[in-house]
């Protein structure tokens, strides 16, 4: 008691991705860490036979592979990468960075896997490494993505993207539309519902007074109606209503300077207006390119799927097919997938104890 | 000859900005850097009285201040500060933070003075400091800014702003305007324009071949006209049109990766499509905020504007009025804007001796 070997060690699925992508090789590279041992346990949805190919290209040999007939037979011990057989690939006709719905096929049976086990309470959380659209299509699975079978197979309408690195987070108040159409869908009833969201997502992730910036959508916030309207008709009105409730949200805050201020603590989360609006600056501090190759050499960044009865949270990258089964990829964001994971499960658990 | 000692430093004249505001103190810090007196010959245009008061806060008494009659008179060696003495502020009533008509009216003598030695050929460059608009409107200078004020004393009608920080550089199609007119202002022929000033831009500064991105306006620039079309229907063609005339530019690329991958070293320079879209990453990548005391510790950055006869680059942030005269200030943007500045001048000197 009061120990912290005592401490309750979430349980974490962690689906392999489409098997033909990096997936396989960041999976190995970040249970290599020790730290995540110490702060979870963690279980691999996958193929094993996919697994031992890529071993050698990232370990040292110092690892070995155990296959669990379920959650309930994993060691979860450093050094032991459990891994729950999903035995969906034929590794003699697999063929790495290439579409195949023989991949895209396995891919959804890794994650629906990780999803029945999270809903059955067997494991507290699940993280998932990227799959390919187009390959989930050729294996019939006609879902536009990781966010789609989770809503599905859950039955949930409504979820939310919240993106995070490092100090920064992120909630949006639109995504996938046009600039123009993001512009429109500045309203009042929404932004009050994306602060509600960033407060409670804050919440689950420990934080017991989130300070909550909503960014501006005008240059300047507008300055003071020169440049645009929306920042006094809708959004100072949304933050009126957040402060009634209680939150603590602060704005319209300048959209260039709102992740600076973010970066350096003063803010848990950010409310932003539109797509690019969140995405240039946390891309902007996690992705590194390397000038000589041409190749991202770090990825970081972390999906974490609200509004699901479950917990997910997944990497913020895509299979990169070119580098898969090189051993060059970065399991950064992986690593900070997992992590988040932990720390929704820590907070969902309260205080419980192994 | 081939000597480094031989090669010309250019004349560099410092606008000392408000001298109620940061300006005076970073001028000092920023001089103290024997590596600006290798690299030219830099002259404080301000008054001596106020850099004298402000010397004790941030100097350990080691640089001495030299009024120079005019640039002829100067000594521009490390350790002495040249200055060119307006005499426009009357130190006994002067007050630090606060924003005064005699503060307003001396930033704007220096700013005239500055102007006028660059269009004489006496200077090679001018950096200037941050002025506050509101003085300078006390002063009856009615000016919104700087580049009005560049733009009017010589007679240009088009200017343009670069931004500038480390790798990342960035000129926008459109500023000071509501995002939805942003949306509307994204046109073919201003699209290309901006292309050709962001090329000539780089060439300016010493790069031969160019590689200018050139940023979709929507998430993902458009998806194939999923979410918007501007991209096919006016960036697409001002991009083929540029590289019809030779230049080297590319894209749309995704609003969200282009500026990770400019600072990867992939492009020298991009064409923001709208204001926020350039700044969100240039004052994520320059601005740092201390948590404890919730202040700016490091704000870097360079502003220059394109399109005069002269040449201009000033810092990018305003005069910090809370922190004036503390001793606290960063000089960073101004050592940028120096360096800039210097490179702007080599270049349009060739390959000029001392």
């Amino acid at each position: 008691m009061g120990n912290s070997s005592a401490t309750y060690r979430p349980i974490i699925a962690v689906t392999m991705g489409d098997p033909a992508g990096i997936g396989p090789e960041i999976t190995i590279r970040a249970l290599s860490d020790p730290a995540i041992y110490s702060a979870c346990r963690p279980i691999v949805i996958g193929d094993a036979d996919v697994l031992e190919q890529v071993m050698p290209i990232v370990s040292d040999g110092s690892l070995v592979i155990h296959k669990a007939a379920d959650v309930s037979d994993a060691l979860f011990q450093y050094g032991v990468i459990d891994i729950i057989d999903i035995g969906a690939v034929d590794c003699s006709t697999l063929q790495p960075g290439r579409v195949s719905a023989q991949a895209g096929e396995a891919a959804y049976l890794y994650i629906e896997k990780a999803i029945q086990l999270a809903q059955s309470g067997i494991v507290d959380a699940t993280v998932t490494n990227p799959i390919n659209k187009e390959a989930l299509n050729l294996a019939g699975r006609h879902y536009a993505g990781h966010t789609e079978i989770y809503a599905d197979l859950t039955n949930t309408k409504n979820v939310t993207m919240l993106l995070a690195h490092g100090p920064l987070r992120v909630v949006h108040v639109s995504t996938h539309v046009s600039l123009r159409r993001a512009c429109d869908l500045v309203k009042k009833e929404r932004i009050l519902d994306v602060i509600r969201i960033a407060d409670d997502a804050c919440r689950r992730l420990g934080i017991d007074s989130p300070r909550i910036a909503v960014a501006g959508l005008n240059p300047h916030s507008g300055e003071n109606g020169l440049f645009g309207t929306e920042e006094a008709e809708e959004i100072i009105p949304a933050i009126e209503a957040a402060r009634e409730e209680g939150i603590s949200a602060e704005g319209p805050v300048p959209p260039d300077t709102v992740f600076s201020k973010a970066q350096g603590g003063m803010y848990d989360i950010v409310v932003a207006m539109y797509h690019d609006q969140g995405h240039i600056p946390l891309k902007l501090a996690g992705f590194k390119l390397d000038e000589k190759t041409g190749r991202w050499t770090n990825i970081s960044g972390v999906n974490i799927t609200l509004g699901l009865p479950i917990i997910r949270t997944s990497v913020d990258h895509g299979t990169a097919f070119d580098q898969a089964w090189k051993g060059t990829a970065s399991p950064m964001s992986l690593i900070e997938a997992i992590n988040y994971a932990i720390r929704l499960a820590n907070v969902k658990n309260g205080g419980r104890r192994q």
